[in-house]
Parts: C-alpha cells; sequence; structure tokens
C-alpha cells in the first residue's frame, strides 16, 4: 500500500507534495541530507545508476550493489523508461573525478534506500530527447509527451510568468481590474470569422467572439475606469492554414487617457514582465508613422534589424527610359528599389528567379535586376537603357558597393512598396541562409506605428469606405473635421505595436461621443446603426474619453522564446489543419444529439441530406 | 479642441492619465493643490456645487460665482446628471462647519478654474444612486449604467483583487504553471449540458466543455507538476433558470501529492487571498464525511454556521404507533427529527403548512409536526399515540426546550435525510425573518467533506451504476480492492468545499493507472473506452499519481461580498433566462451565414421547415 511520509512544506516548489526536494535542486550542500525525489526514469546506466527527472531537472539516483538491497537493485533495473517512480535515499558526494560540470546536480548523487514504483512506462511512440526530431504530427498526437521536452516545458513556464508579471503590472502598480467578460455573445455585424453557438431556442445563435472590444468599451461607460482581461479569442479562418481558432489577447482599456498614455503604459508593462534571461528593453519604443513605414520600408509592420530601405528613385529613370515612363504614367507610379548588401556576390541565379517570380505571381509586376559586380561593373537587361551618368546616380542614391544586388520595380505606389518590402524581408533571409548575420536573434526591436488612414477603400468596391482597423477609432484630432468632408484624408488615434516585424499589438483611442460614432457608421461605412443601438445608446448615457490596446500573446511569447510557431507556446494547440489530432476534434455529433439546438447537418453531396 | 495637461505620474491609479488625483483621494495635506480631475456630475447642489464622482468616490467641486467666471458657471450650472467632465481646479479646506465626516474627501473642496466637458449625458433609464431600486430587466439591459453603483464596482474590484491574490500565491509562492487549455475541444460522451460549436467541415462539431479535466490531467502527464488555470468553462442547462451558461472555475492539478496536500494548499490559498476587509479565516477547515454529514444534516454540504441536526427516533416509536412501523419497514427505514427552536412559538400555521406541503410534493412523505407549548404541552396530531414515556424520551432526545418545533418524517433514509436536510434550511430562513439571528451574515465557515461514495445507483436504472463525480476519480486507498468485487461499497477520494452551505469546490485524486481506469469505464461504468483512448494511452505512458480542484469563483465571490446572485459578481451575466438582454444575443443569423458550418435550422413547426 502507498504509504508516503508527508512533507509539509508551506511554500517552494515542493509544497504539499510526496517530495522533499525537486530533482534539479540538490548541491554540494545538501550531501547527507536524507531526501525524497519523484520523477522520471529518463534512463538507466549500466544497470548502476537511474537518471531521475522532473521539470526542475536530472539528478543521478544510484542502484545499490550490495546483496542486502537486492530487491531494490531488481525493481530499478527493470524500470523502462519514462516509468514514474520515488526514490526515498541520502544525498552524497560523487567520487573524484565523476562530477558532472555539465548538470546542475552533477557534484551529488542519491543513494537509494527506497523506492516505489508508481507508474511503469509502456512503450513510447518517440523518445524523451530534446535531440530527438519527431513530425508535427506525432508531437501533436502525443502532446503530453511532447510537452516533456525541456524546450516546451520553458516555453510554458516563461509564459505563465510573462503573464504574471504583467498582471502585477496591471493590477498591483497600476490600479487596473481583471473583468471578464462574456463569449457566448451577439454575432458582429458582418463577422464572417466567427463561429456560430446553436442555443436552444430554435433559430437563436450565440457567437463566439473575435475580442471583447464592445465589452471593454462599455466596461468604460460603466465607470470602471482601468480595465484588462487576459482573454480568450475565437477566429474561424476556416481554409487559412497556421491559424489557431483560438488564441489569448491581453486586453487593455482605459478611461481619460489619450494615445501617448496607452504606449507609455504598454512600454512599462512590457519593461516589467520581461523575462530578466531574455536581458532589458529600452523604453520609450521608437515611433514611426504609417506614411514613412511603407514609404521606407514597404510594409505597415517594418523589422527594424536590418537596413535595406526601399529608395525612391523615379527621378533618375523618368527622362530616358520608355517602357518605365509608361508605369509611371499611372496614378501614383513610381519607381522604388531596394539594395541587398553582398546580394550580387551571394545570391544564386534560382534565388534571383525566385525573386522574379515572387513578384510576377504575387504582385502581377516584372521584377529588374542589377548586378553590381565585385569587379565594379553592372550587369542588368536593364543597363544599355541606361545612361551612365544615370547608372552613376542609381548607385549614388542607392549607396551600392560593389557586390551588392539591386532590385526596381516600377508601378503603383501600393504595389511596388509592397512588393519591395516583402523582398526585402525574402533578402533577408536568403542572406542568412548564405551565413550573413543580418538580424541578431536575441535582439527586440519594438516599433510603434501610428497615423494610420481611419478609412480604407473596399477592395471589391474601392468608391465605398471600409475602417482600416475598425469603427470605434476616434480620428487624429487634427483631422477630425475631414470626417465631414473628406473622410477618405482622415487618419485615426491608431496604433500598432511591432516586435521584430511581427505585429504583436495594436489599440486606439475610440470614438466617446453617440453623434460621431453615428455619423462614422451611418454616412461613411453606409452600416446599419441599429445593430450597434447597445454601443450607441452607452455612449449617451455618459461616456468617458478612452482608448487601450490588445496584445497578441501568444505571438509575443513565441518572438520572446524564439519559437518558429506559436504553437511552439500553446500546450494543446490546434494542428495546422485546425484540429485537435490527440483527441480527434472537431468530431461528429448524432441528430439525436442536435435536436435539442434546433439544427440538422446540410450534407454537401447532392444525394439529398442525411439523418432526416 | 482638446488639449491636455498630461500627468505623467508611473505609478497608481491616475497614472498615465488626463487627470492628477481620483475623485475619492482629495484630504487635508492636499489644501493648495492644483489638481486635474475628471468624473461624473453625480448631482448639482444650489447651483454652487458639483459633486463629481469616479470609481474611488465623490469629491465637491465649487462652481465659480464670481461675474469674470461666469462662463465657468454657465457651463457646470447646465451640466446634466452624469455628464462627463475634467475639472482643473485648486483645492481648499471647507469652510468651518461645511465638513462632511461621512464623506472621505468631505474636508476639502475644489475650486473650478477651467472646465472641459467630454460628453453630455442624455435622460437616463434609472438614477445612478444606489438607493433608487431598478428592476433586474433593467439592470440587465442597461448593465453598463447599472455596473456606476458603489455595490458593483466593489463587487468587481474586489473578485479582480480575490484572483490576483490567488494568482500570487499559486505561482510566485508554490510555483504552480498557469497553463490555458482549449475550450473547442471534442464532445465528453454523453456530454449532454454542452454546447456545440459547428466546424467547418460538414457534420464535425467542436464542443465548449464544461471543465478542463482531461487537459489537466494530461498536463500531469506532461510532467508539467503543478498547473493552474482561471478557466471559462461553459455548461448548457438549457431550461434551468438562473445558471450562468458561462462560468469561471480557479482550477488547480498537482502532481506527486495526496489529498491533504490538496486540502492544505487551498486552505493555504484562500487565507493568503482573502479580503482584508472581510476578517481573516482559520485553518485547517473543519472536515467531515460524507456519512455523518447525510446523517446529521441530510446534505452533502451543510451548513454548519447553526444547529438544529438531524436526529434518529426511529427506536422510540417501533414498539407502539402502527403507521410508522410500515415506514421502517421498508429497506433503510427510519424516522428523523429536527428540533426547531422556538419554532412553536413563532411559527405561523402558514409556515406550517408551507412545511407539509414542501415534504408532500417534493418528497411523498408526510411531516409530523409536534408544537412543545410553552406551557410545556404537547400539540401534535401524533400526541394520542405517544405514551408519556416515549414523549419524554423524544423531548429528551431532541433536548427540545418549551417553544420549540419538532419535525419528524418516517421513511427511507435517503427520502428522510434529503427532506429535513431541506426543511431545516428552510426553518433557518424562517427564523430569521422572525428576527431570530441564526447565521451570522459576516461569518465564513468552511468545511470539507470527504469520504464521498465512489459510485451511485443510476436514477432510472438503479442496478447499473454511475459515478458520483467523475469516472477519474480514484478509490480511497483502504477501499481499493473493492473495485473488482463490490463497487457499490467503494468511497472515493473526492473532496468537496463547502462555505456557509454552498458547494463551492470539489476535487479528488485521480486514477493514475490505465489498467484501473479502463476497469473502471469498461467493467463499472459499462462505457466504450475508446471515446477516451487518448487519455488511457498518456496514463500507460509514465503518469504520476495526482489529483486537483476545481473551485467554483463566481459563487465564491458572490458568498464573499454577500450577494444574492452571482450575476452580482459578473460584469455581463445572462439573464434568468439565459439572454444577453443588452445586446439582444442569442440571435438570428442568416441561411447565408450558416452555410460554411453545413447546417441548418429544423424550425419546430409542423409546416415543414423555413430558410430553404
Amino acid at each position: 500500500s502507498l504509504k508516503y511520509l508527508y512533507f509539509a512544506l508551506l511554500s517552494g516548489p515542493s509544497s504539499f507534495s510526496l517530495r522533499s526536494h525537486t530533482c534539479g535542486e540538490l548541491r554540494s550542500h545538501h550531501v547527507g541530507h536524507r531526501v525524497i525525489l519523484c520523477g522520471w526514469a529518463q534512463y538507466l546506466r549500466q544497470d548502476l545508476f537511474v537518471i531521475l527527472r522532473d521539470f526542475s531537472g536530472l539528478t543521478q539516483v544510484l542502484i545499490p550493489q550490495e546483496e542486502s538491497a537486492s530487491h531494490l537493485k531488481a525493481v530499478l533495473s527493470e524500470l523502462t523508461a519514462e516509468s514514474v517512480i520515488k526514490v526515498t535515499g541520502t544525498v552524497r558526494r560523487r567520487p573524484a573525478g565523476q562530477e558532472n560540470k555539465e548538470m546542475p546536480t552533477g557534484e551529488i548523487e542519491v543513494i537509494t534506500e527506497d523506492v516505489e514504483v508508481f507508474n511503469v512506462c509502456c512503450k513510447l511512440p518517440f523518445e524523451i530527447k530534446d535531440f530527438v526530431k519527431k513530425s508535427e504530427s506525432l508531437r501533436m498526437q502525443y502532446r503530453y509527451l511532447d510537452l516533456r521536452s525541456s524546450q516546451m516545458q520553458k516555453n510554458l513556464r516563461l509564459r505563465s510568468q510573462l503573464v504574471m508579471k504583467m498582471r502585477e503590472y496591471l493590477c498591483n502598480v497600476q490600479g487596473f481590474v481583471d473583468v471578464e467578460t462574456p463569449t457566448l455573445f451577439k454575432r458582429t455585424p458582418g463577422g464572417a470569422k466567427e463561429f456560430v453557438v446553436p442555443s436552444r431556442e430554435p433559430g437563436l445563435f450565440f457567437s463566439l467572439p473575435q475580442s471583447p472590444q464592445q465589452f471593454k468599451q462599455l466596461l468604460m461607460v460603466a465607470g470602471i475606469d482601468r480595465y484588462f482581461q487576459v482573454a480568450r479569442c475565437y477566429r474561424d479562418e476556416g481554409s487559412k492554414p497556421d491559424r489557431q481558432p483560438e488564441f489569448t489577447q491581453v486586453d487593455i482599456e482605459m478611461s481619460f487617457v489619450d494615445q501617448t498614455g496607452i504606449m507609455s503604459l504598454v512600454e512599462g508593462m512590457l519593461q516589467h514582465s520581461w523575462p530578466a534571461e531574455k536581458g532589458s528593453i529600452k523604453v520609450p519604443f521608437q515611433t514611426m508613422t504609417y506614411e514613412v513605414a511603407m514609404r521606407d520600408y514597404g510594409v505597415d509592420k517594418p523589422d527594424l534589424r536590418f537596413n535595406m530601405k526601399l529608395i525612391d528613385i523615379t527621378e533618375i529613370f523618368t527622362v530616358e527610359v520608355e517602357f518605365l515612363r509608361s508605369a509611371l504614367s499611372q496614378p501614383g507610379g513610381s519607381i522604388q528599389a531596394i539594395c541587398v548588401p553582398s546580394g550580387a556576390k551571394l545570391f544564386t541565379r534560382k534565388d534571383l528567379e525566385e525573386l522574379k517570380q515572387t513578384a510576377n505571381t504575387q504582385f502581377g509586376q516584372e521584377l529588374s535586376v542589377i548586378l553590381f559586380k565585385e569587379d565594379g561593373t553592372l550587369k542588368s537587361a536593364l543597363k544599355k537603357l541606361l545612361c551612365s551618368s544615370s547608372a552613376e546616380e542609381l548607385l549614388n542614391r542607392t549607396q551600392a558597393k560593389p557586390g551588392d544586388l539591386l532590385l526596381m520595380a516600377a508601378g503603383p505606389l501600393h504595389t511596388v512598396r509592397p512588393l519591395l518590402g516583402k523582398l526585402r524581408l525574402r533578402c533577408a533571409e536568403l542572406l542568412e541562409s548564405c551565413g550573413v548575420s543580418l538580424r541578431d536573434p536575441s535582439a527586440f526591436h519594438f516599433l510603434w506605428v501610428v497615423d494610420f488612414p481611419l478609412f480604407l477603400p473596399k477592395e471589391d468596391e474601392p468608391e465605398q469606405l471600409e475602417s482600416a482597423h475598425h469603427p470605434f477609432t476616434a480620428a487624429l484630432l487634427e483631422d477630425a473635421h475631414l470626417l465631414y468632408t473628406e473622410p477618405h484624408k482622415v487618419r485615426g488615434q491608431h496604433y500598432d505595436l511591432v516586435l521584430n516585424g511581427c505585429e504583436i499589438g495594436g489599440g486606439s483611442i475610440r470614438i466617446h461621443k453617440a453623434s460621431e460614432q453615428l455619423h462614422v457608421l451611418k454616412n461613411i461605412l453606409k452600416e446599419d446603426p441599429s445593430l450597434l443601438s447597445h454601443l450607441l445608446e452607452a455612449l449617451d448615457s455618459g461616456a468617458p474619453p478612452h482608448g487601450g490596446i490588445a496584445l497578441g500573446l501568444d505571438r509575443l511569447t513565441s518572438i520572446i522564446v524564439g519559437a518558429d510557431s506559436i504553437r511552439d507556446v500553446i500546450a494543446f494547440p490546434k494542428s495546422f489543419r485546425g484540429r485537435d489530432i490527440m483527441s480527434r476534434a472537431p468530431d461528429t455529433v448524432s441528430e439525436e444529439e442536435l435536436k435539442p439546438y434546433h439544427i440538422s447537418v446540410r450534407w454537401p453531396t447532392e444525394g439529398g441530406e442525411e439523418g432526416k
């Protein structure tokens, strides 16, 4: 029978536990102590040692060799890897020369005096060793084994710590109130990405919201003053791969605040909660307008860890090259270039082909390539079209050096900028794969992007405007009068937080006057304001000026730990295709079980519907 | 235009804000300071004062009466209640005799030097005054106004603090890891109370789980060692009124722990996080077995703040009263009584009728009533059936005093105990409505109830067993051998935490061996084990012994703040009928929007289906 020594430790990682210490904790000052360790048999060595593992590390456990302890030897020697045991024993110093400097507990070992086998491990689909490569689907199917790896243990613990520190900052330091908001909510007008949840009332559905946007604003109207929530959010992107249908955002809203206030708060929070082992971060973060970001980097979330800015070379070419001139005659027509350092030297013909193909297939654009060879000559299909003074001017403007590569595109700004912005990132990857250290993987470069346009033309209906972010964002104060005359020119009090070229958060100062909100919804966006009547009513009953932000916790954590995918910082993520491979979800549900919800399945096959 | 003085406070409730102080903060030592306050005009007094309110309290703002400040006077005097303003001014001591001792800021007032009106409040559906009674549906429809009341502000802030302290204890003191688990999951076998969420794959559904039970156990198999989560959970109870479809539990799981360990941890956590203003709580909490709870209180969650225990009086009657003898001849037949102090004196005939009716309609039982009159005589329909020695014995056993009331019921234990358990609580309410102080509303009595039966007979199929709590609970060590022979006799390592007669949490030590879990699922519960194959596989790949608990945060908070309903500790609860009255959810969704989910509505009317 199980009879435990009960260690009434009142705090720390072994409190209230059957163990006295963790497997990562024993040092030479513990020599002579009697200890109880619990953990997994990582491996056996020469029938002499069991290496015992828990979340905190490894301890070498000595298998007694004396005849009198033959039962212990029998039990321990037959352990399969990953079996779970409890070892009672005494800590001793390892014999001279046998210390392991690589192992934090490498000075000691534990001589077994008693052992209890909690569970014998059967055959495993893969070994729990960090160097053993596993396929993604195997990792997902046996996630409970995958999580035993030291990397996944570290990731989940770092995430927990990060969130805890954010909470301390918001709640204890800044007086924020943690408020939980509903996830069973009303469908947002046009909320195509919202999961529906049938209710027991025929034809009526809840919806899983993409963010607590409406609730956080209502909490400000309610006088909560400062709200935060680590909020579960939902987004049904159906076919899009590598998106998680549920994700977490650190959701913040404040009353009586302006843009600077929110930005400073977030800087303070990130500085406070930044993991010590990842260095410190400097505040305030750099700020850049949307206009400058697009002009210099071709994207609204530039990665500033490397240069390679877009350069406007329109003027160099206008006079001489006929086919470029036609591109320039379009509205917003322009010629832009980036200079890839050592690109001429390092990129293969195949690399160049790939870049051209990307331009062609994704942007419908021709890409012109100029190799500035190390002997100082230029190699390009364009070469004969360039007079020598223009060539010189081009090299001068782009500050190209021998060995560099120039990529050029001509066309409307709204095409060539995103194109070169994309190629800039691809070139960085190519350079890095050639061994150039371009982006320091341990560097964290934060950037605020501000002064976004408030409205954008609808893609399929360009004379109609839609919100660049959402309809609740207030206009920049100096642009507010344009709301009633030239709404397309209005910039919003919106701010995006970018880390190493990834958008990790976004927020805005909100409209707090009902009349302005109604104007935006009805006159500019041509939406039915009655769908948001509760919000409009709320704004009319004493709404304070307010604003906030939401940070994507999964993405932020993945960048901090250097993970390739957000799946590496989520305990039980959905697979690439949005499924839970371990439990096989989503799954079928019987017609009987669907009855209370008054729905039935419409099978897509033409032969009628099943289950009727 | 809005031009703010920006107060770069780096911490506290006014950091990063347009205000310099909150409305509850100014004292006499601030006299002479120039301050900026933001808030709601609670009311105007004699055109002389605006009482300005924010979450922290009230400040009296003086409307200047000088001719030179006539514009300020004009703006302030015309303010509607609940308009939102910013006041810049200087703090001065109130004139002698005008101090308000009831008001924390009552020593001072602020002389207005500048004012900005952020928002004018239109007509309100009700006044924001604590003493104004509002209907429940009006409160729900205008929740953002209801939350402005000082009570709701207090409730939400206390909840936030409570959770923060729990997190500090678990994460910072005890080394727990905060792990988020999925809410889009696979349907639990027989999970009739789980909302379904259609996926974009025809016929496949996610399900919103009632708790993270499977995930928390898998995290233990994964070596996380100590997990917690403040978890959103879902329960679709359809027609049951006053249940929230989404609720929050503090979810905890530990490896290498026994029942005592979990109980001590929870005691430590509650002691650590208990709001200072609610007094302190003593640990360890009292423990009682299920058997004793049922025997003495007729319920598994007894309210121990008052006595009135069930008393077995079977033996007194067996010999003489024929009609009782027939009740006793049933299996488990018994006669039980409770003595209601002063019940004979205080209860009306109507009260007694109500008690009898409850017994009859809810339990199918006759209730016998004996009034022990203050003159020492007994009044009862039973009286003539009682010989004087029996009567004496009855008064002796029940320790009844003149003026007390005895309630008696005869029948099988499994009926009379719950019946008297229920009447005991009802009598407590009746006594309190007569002015007897029985239960101290400021007392918090915690109780652990342990040694529950592991299985119970199914209601509709009594020879078949079902789990008393869930199929993952381990047997008491001393009963484990009975799993294979007499499973109905097995007690489980389950523990419920009861506070003032409400179950606020429950947990167990789990089965950690696959063979035992398989036996329970397959042989005892007759369930299809393949539906839990991932859990069985996990137990077979090195599962540590583990256990945990889940505390109902909504209920716990509501008891602490003394709220009648959990709706008073949830920012945006669903109504009594499970609807969001403010936004009108659930709501209709067009057939077009349902198409990607391959479902259609089955309208319950017979005339065919709509929307095809």
